[in-house]
């Protein structure tokens, strides 16, 4: 058994989030930028299952991701291919990535690069397809969606990378750190780092070929339209700092949390790639309009990995506003994440709550406090509807059956009781 | 005596304020826009005091504006005719105008106009200066100065009045209440909305010749530098919020707050646009770095237009950012918002504040509430030096006796006791 202190391996994880510094430098498509991304190949959210196990919005989710990238004729075509191999699914977070929702990403989807400048390690991240609650990480695959990516992989991924390029890579932590004193906690708020990321390629948009002029305006628009354009800058810019954290040895402290349609499950940074699996999370929601909590439904998620570097339900005290979407009260809101102090190592220096009087973001979850507290990470997600699409948000906590099996899975490789 | 119920008028006035629709709507000079104004003319903040009654930074303030608007050769010669009168001093607030600390406007600086859709009454607000903490309204005239005036006035206001032009008016109404949901409370802290307002305009600039490119690239640099761009634009929305409920027969709702060098003053709705002076305002002060107590100076200020509304230090807990600029904490910010409740006949339903469970910000401050309850609206304002220039921020307290005056001229005219 190796001999550890646990104490310092945790301090180095941590330690290593905090230093994390993401540069966003290109957007290329999947197949050129994603290490092991084949034309064949479909990501989605979660640990990966065996073709049969995906069911519900996921496997659709799946199909319709198929059929965008012309793997397959029809839905009977792609299942065909998918149950045959042809069609290869596998799970995001082993090829850099994180999905949104179901996380679909097919080899011409366009996929921001952020390498973290302090660790040399890089993550990615699809683009926000847009305002409409139908869209392809909820499940749904039809003409407007189609449409939709198509309109961002032609017309917005080659603005937002022509402005990348003459800005020479945009530093994206200072404005993380900003949007947490104006009301995002990054990850279902993010609406004014979505500003500021804007504000930093206005001078870079400017230099674009006039001919582009109406591409340059349809870009803008698609980049403010609503709260969650950066969630996806965010996202790249979490797992590239999660995974710097990865690999210390005898470490407890998590480094990715996601679910598919089927369970829960976390990574440990001690622990390697392993994830580690539980039930559902259990969810308080506000759901749009007409409808019902009987629609809730699970087709995966990976921006859990927000809050893994201490943003999102981390960082609740910073975005009151949230309440309106995801309902719940100011007094809840900084309640919970107070709590999530009680099991993380530390507080980031950078990325601070002014509600809290500046008091850095809890960060990095060591699973011995989970356990031990019986506090379970507070998470905030966007809530998917039984027959596709998105309808609603609200706030989950992730199941304590995931930090059990991993504790035994340390212990069994670093003793200890 | 006229026959008033003084709560229906107070209705009234606080209904027009929250009804007021603010809309931008042109740049133009001082000259071409502001009602009354001549090429001779010097408006500055506060009640209009006889010339040899401005003292200190605020009297800096009128001969530098005289001489970057070549009403004058040198110091003595401004001196001179503005002691002859051949150059003539005036209160910004009797031309339809609102100054932010000094507040000089001259015939040719540009100005914003802010039409009240609403109400048909039209405010009007001079444009920021920019970070540098020595400027003209902070009592400071040298080459600096002045080269950044001619920059504001040749390069900047154009490229922004061409915007206007292409958007057919701007509202400011959205995205003000938007502002609130994102850290700011619209008088010290602007800064989402600073972005916001950019955003509304970017489509527009994209439309501008391809050879303005450099000036609209440094427009953008101009909007969105720091967190008081936006300012001068709720100070002129302010302004024609609070016009519109002003003159409403037996109303003691206040439509302006303003200081000059030697006091603080107040108007209110049913007195008509005489102001009740007091003392200068009590302050809780943080000051830049290498800066003391000592050095705090008056020099004018009408910015507390904003409070008039029921933003600023009337909307405090959506802004917990600003403890770090201004001082003060959390608990402190919360408690004096809900303080000015008290003071006030209603809550606005567009301006929201999410940290007090989207509760629309205190509107409307009534006198008597005032003088019966003795609490005092809390501004948020810049605090400016002995020697000229910005040298920290602050929360101010309007002094009691203005409204005693008030209260005073009140009962003379209505009745009551």
């Amino acid at each position: 058994m190796p001999s550890i202190d646990r104490n310092t391996a945790n301090d180095e994880a941590f330690k290593r989030m905090c230093a994390a510094d993401p540069v966003l430098t290109d957007i290329g498509s999947a197949l050129d930028v994603l290490p092991g991304m084949t034309k064949e190949t479909i990501l989605t959210s979660g640990p990966a299952l065996a073709w049969d196990d995906y069911e519900g919005g996921q496997r659709d989710a799946v199909i319709g991701g198929a059929l965008f990238e012309g793997l397959a004729a029809d839905r009977q075509d792609a299942e065909a291919k998918l149950t045959s191999g042809e069609i290869r699914v596998d799970g995001c977070h082993d090829y850099g990535c994180v999905g949104s929702l179901a996380g679909i990403y097919t080899a011409s989807m366009p996929v921001f690069v952020v390498e973290n400048r302090a660790h040399g390690n890089t993550g990615y991240c699809n683009m926000y397809e847009g305002t409409n609650p139908r869209r392809l990480n909820y499940g749904v695959y039809d003409d407007d969606v189609r449409d939709r990516l198509l309109f961002l992989q032609e017309v917005v991924a080659p603005i937002i990378a022509e402005a990348i390029r003459i800005s020479g890579g945009i530093p994206l932590k200072s404005m993380m750190r900003r949007g947490l004193h104006m009301g995002d906690e990054l990850h279902s708020r993010s609406t004014a780092t979505s500003l500021l990321f804007t504000r930093e390629l206005f001078p870079h948009l400017l230099r674009i070929d006039a001919a582009k002029k109406e591409a340059v305006a349809h870009t803008v628009q698609v980049l403010t339209e609503d709260h969650y354009f950066f969630l996806r800058l965010s996202m790249a810019a979490a797992k590239c700092t999660a995974d710097a954290a990865s690999g210390v040895e005898g470490s407890s402290v998590l480094t990715a949390m996601a679910f598919n349609c089927r369970n829960f499950a976390i990574r440990v940074s001690g622990l390697g790639d392993t994830w580690f699996t539980g039930p559902h999370a259990t969810i308080q929601a506000k759901l749009f309009d007409g409808h019902t909590e009987d629609e809730i439904t699970w087709m995966g998620g990976e921006s859990p990995i927000t809050e893994t570097i201490g943003l999102g339900g981390f960082a609740q005290a910073a975005a009151f506003a949230l309440q309106q979407y995801q309902g719940g009260s100011p007094d809840a809101m900084v309640e919970r994440n107070l709590e999530m102090y009680d099991i993380t190592v530390g507080e980031n220096p950078d990325y601070q709550l002014p509600y809290l009087g500046y008091r850095g973001t809890p960060t990095g979850i060591d699973l011995m406090r989970v356990v031990e507290t019986k506090i379970l990470p507070a998470i905030d997600i966007g809530i998917a509807g039984r027959d596709g699409g998105q309808i609603g948000a609200g706030v989950v906590r992730a199941p304590i059956e995931c930090f059990e099996a991993a504790l035994a899975a340390y212990r069994e490789r670093y003793g200890g009781d």
